[in-house]
């Protein structure tokens, strides 16, 4: 399987076309996926001190994004028809998230992608998600 | 069934303890639900002008709180333990989105709710979700 | 919105197709759904006399089926992507179950529905699932 | 981590307590999670020679249940609150399914584990899914 992006064009990408990851950084990329970190900061948090249900939603739907485009390369129109997710723990405050992304299936029309989300210091996994993919026809 | 807290009261506890809901107003309480309506703003946009689905995601989310609030008081330790959540339909650039809320079970350890989100103009709902959450033992 | 296959067409079917789905009934086809009962048998019960897990999940995905069914035609090769499913309360043993299947979507590639399932006698619904379908093109 | 039931004492508990499980045999227990196999019989099998949705859903769910109960002991009443499933590749008719459930997360109340479905032959996994349970007080 090649990859089409690697870690430096999967930053820039973001940089360039997703001001909303502000601060996300791919930290590697893999045959079958890409780890991805956010930095914990006030913005994205809830009261209590930990990160919020959607920004653990925004982080496992980037990586999964970013897993695709490492492959197929810089896709913009592919958009996430379906995912679900389970927040399992409370995050550690204060400390940066780990998203780890594995495509499960990338096909013509639709790809999935499952991720783990950890939190360092933390027991277990904070957050497990699902995403899917829809993908535009080429030509 | 009692209704705990109404639209007023939602509203208050929204801009309070949650500065990240900014601009999302209830706008009906039910016996079985809510409407929370959200504006659409720059920061939630995607390229392309449309609304973001992790921001779809954290209009659901809290649609879903509110409609258990509106039943059990202002809790404000309960916590979304699961979401699916299908994007159906763009929507419409530049309109405000409409959630209804509707909550499905309300039991002693557990809550669950589902949310149909709608666009003024689109043909048919742009999103629909589910969400679980866990309600803290009271004392 | 025109209905290709009535409740009668359904029927047929489902007994000719979906041996597996035997005993299920529609009910009910509406411009947006139809009405699905499952008789208890005890091939689906659990132990303490409940309907299975697995068999609602199966009800509630043939119900979706049929919902498309109904506006499409006899399109045998649709497949299940995507399903999700919470299992609110225990059905009332010896009761039939009833599912509601609504459709949110039905696009040229996929389709989304959703079904509540209730049991009579029960406080509320049972079970609450979506599934979405991906429709093989047509020639 | 303790584990409290071995593949032979799963197999014996399957066997008697879950008729419907027919045909599953436990093959492997690992510290997080538990290997499952799935025979194709008849009965499970849609037109065309491949397994069903619903099938496949019960070997996930069931699979998330056994990874449990290796770490908590035969536990009979806890119940699947929450699931969800992507079915991605269609399973080679007549072989066996293979299902690997890793426990993600193992709580007071709730336990979330997730699953891949294999398919011998095919060329990525047929399916993946979540299920969360509620695990009943003990006293």
């Amino acid at each position: 399987m090649t990859i089409l992006m690697d870690e430096a064009a999967l930053n820039t990408f973001l940089k360039e076309r997703f001001p909303q990851a502000d601060g996300f950084v791919v930290r590697e990329v893999t045959q079958d996926g890409c780890v991805v970190e956010m930095p914990t900061r006030d913005g994205h948090l809830r009261p209590g001190g930990t990160v919020s249900g959607p920004t653990m939603f925004a982080l496992a739907d980037v990586a999964v994004y970013l897993a695709i485009l490492a492959r197929i390369g810089p896709v913009e129109l592919a958009v996430t028809t379906n995912a679900s997710i389970d927040f399992m723990r409370k995050p550690i405050a204060g400390k940066p998230l780990v998203a780890t992304a594995r495509l499960l299936k990338l096909g013509r029309v639709l790809a999935v992608g499952d991720v783990l989300i950890q939190s360092e210091g933390a027991s277990g996994p904070v957050a497990r998600a699902t995403a899917t993919y829809s993908i535009p026809p080429t030509r």
